[in-house]
């Protein structure tokens, strides 16, 4: 393990890496936007109105957590990103649907989302639920895009769509979403809590991770340990989500602070209590840096990510 | 062209004909549901009322056209589809979502669709926005699915995703749909019925003709020719299903007749009125039979199953 790796350690992290991720993030947010823009649907004659729903919520900022992590892994491998960018932007465009169902009047009736008025709000409810549609079935588009021919291996590629369909359906993030909707005010055991977290949030990250493993050509060993990096990240990332509701500001958030509470949804502080929580979610931290000991410094952005996740509860 | 081929020409359809393209149907049909119930995911435990909701609505009956249309283009290019049935199987998810979504009440707010409650009626509101967005995912999940590797050209494969995820999507059928919502209750101009006929309806038959034709190793030539064929019919089918909502029954409806003038929908019949709608049909469907031309007798089910769709309105 080199020096660097270790510096990315929970616990020792210093400033100068503080500083480093967080211009590493600004930088892969810009180049994941920039290409967004780049293969969004040129506005047609007839169906304006349409792509800019899809647009106004694709376009209203978030963390980019899903590509920039398909990214960092590519380059982990040593994987060059530059004609394969339609595949991160897919992940961003199933992420962006899913925020905009789970935040019908139907489902958790949310009027802000990342400090703006939520899609329904402003086109309407029909218009949000088609919007979603369409920037599920845009990111199959993108997962297939004709640009990509030749630049992954076919059959990597259909592995790939694969995976994320599987992690996106109903036995992944869409199931996660019905099991914590029909779960609403109800009791639930911590293992269902967990179900939805590792179905809801994880299953999407995961994938997100085993793309990018995929992407880089990873090998079977690789591949392994990235997707329990993956799993692991998913985790600590829902629990500091769980964290930042109970303790965070409305402006942090971009959303009004204890709503979970607020609707009786189980979470992680209501469970262990918030000193406990923070705990499971260092713990995870560090299970996601330890996945990742057979890698170079090449995935130092990797440690240092998981890194970051635990210390915006500080 | 053979005598079978020329007796399926519309106006010279025997009740013989009938017969045997209402077997074939049904055959056909019957393949596409043992499919389907092969392929959904199986009741998972803290899943079941999910998966329940989506299987509600994918067993509910219906013509199983878009799958039948892929198996009969691939088969009349001598395509054996024993190994390839994931495919059909999922633009028939697709299908099926996308009724649900436009049942839901922030859009056509049908209760009852194929003679049974809608979705939501059964589910409630967010379940069946959660069962349309799974069935589409599950969709990708099988266009890619791991047991079509080595069935199908991987080449040929990505190209078929692709295909299916831009009818589907936001310049495809999403689009039709939305600019349908935007229309209702405003006086649209022909040239808008046609264009929200053809992206709602008319892309994704189209795209079920592509992937048979993708699947059978079409020609550039026969690609075209089908895809013609696949645009002809699509709009034949969207004509007769506007004549049958003004004159035909609940029954053969399975769901309210006049629902679309109800809700001041622009239809053919409100343009033309009956009797040229019923020509324009008609034409449709000649145009649908001429492109086949090239084709030789294993294209006969394509033939009827046009000639049919014109029977239907009698």
């Amino acid at each position: 393990m080199t020096e660097k790796t270790k510096s990315s350690q929970i616990g020792s992290s210093t400033p100068d890496n503080t500083t480093a991720i967080k211009e590493y993030l600004n930088t892969k947010r810009g180049l994941v936007e920039k290409a967004l823009q780049q293969f969004i649907p040129e506005q047609e004659n007839k169906l304006e109105s349409h792509i800019e729903s899809m647009t106004y919520s694709l376009s209203a900022g978030g963390k980019r957590v899903r590509p920039i992590l398909c990214i960092a892994v590519a380059e982990a491998l040593g994987q060059d990103m530059t004609d394969l960018m339609p595949i991160p932007c897919a992940l961003e465009c199933i992420h962006t649907y899913s925020l905009i169902h789970d935040d019908l009047p139907a489902m958790d009736n949310d009027d802000l989302r990342r400090g703006k008025p939520t899609n329904h709000m402003v086109y309407g409810e029909a218009a949000a639920i088609l919007a979603g549609d369409s920037l599920l079935t845009f990111a199959f588009e993108l997962l297939s895009y004709p640009s990509l021919v030749g630049a992954i291996a076919p059959e990597n590629q259909i592995r790939l769509i694969n995976t994320v369909a599987k992690a996106a359906g109903p036995l992944g993030m869409v199931g996660g979403q019905a099991l914590d909707i029909a779960s609403e005010n109800k009791d639930i055991p911590f293992e269902t809590l967990r179900f939805i977290h590792s179905h809801k949030t994880g299953a999407l990250i995961t994938a997100s991770v085993q793309c990018g493993a995929l992407l880089g050509n990873a090998s079977q060993n690789q591949f392994k340990a990235l997707s329990e990096y993956g799993r692991d990240i998913g985790l600590a990332f829902q629990i500091v989500d769980d964290l930042l509701n109970v303790e965070g500001t409305t402006e942090e958030l971009g959303k009004a602070v204890g709503s979970d509470a607020d609707r009786n949804k189980a979470t992680y502080p209501g469970f262990f209590g918030v000193s406990e929580t923070r705990e499971k979610a260092k713990s995870a931290v560090e299970q996601a840096i330890k996945a990742l000991e057979e890698f170079d410094q090449k995935a130092d952005p990797l440690r240092h990510l998981a890194a970051y996740i635990y210390e915006r509860t500080n």
